[in-house]
């Protein structure tokens, strides 16, 4: 399935929580990150998380699609996750 | 088409951008928004945005579905939109 991943972190654990995401998900822009996962790792990504997460005070939105095809990207701006970024 | 909307844009300009983003769509958490929209209430937000976003340092990117039936979503922590946040 394909995963879009939007975080809303209190400071002291964003870049925790970045990480994490970074091993499973390519990084966007700021707070977002999008990839294919199966399904057991993206089980894996939701345990690791809910380790570090305050549930209270901070929020993870995920968008599941069974296909990327499901939707169209459209970027106004700097496309910041551009391959040529990481040449 | 059903629209989910993320930014990543420049702190002096970051409170023009939600305040447009809200004519048009609902705040889900911090630089995300979603919604239903025409193609033309789609253009009018692109038209407003590109007046006041900086396209060399600002980042607006939009994922466009033809149905929301296309996803699922999933929220780990607070669900920061939850209707019941706004009684």
């Amino acid at each position: 399935m394909y995963v879009i991943m939007v975080y809303d972190i209190e400071v002291n654990r964003v870049g925790k929580v970045l990480k994490i995401g970074r091993k499973y998900l390519t990084w966007v822009q700021n707070s977002v990150l999008e990839g294919e996962l199966t399904n057991s790792q993206f089980q894996s990504l939701l345990i690791e998380l809910k380790d570090i997460l305050d549930e209270e005070k901070d929020s993870v939105v995920f968008y599941l699609f069974r296909t990327k095809a499901y939707f169209k990207r459209q970027v106004v701006g700097i496309d910041k996750n551009e391959p040529s970024q990481f040449l």
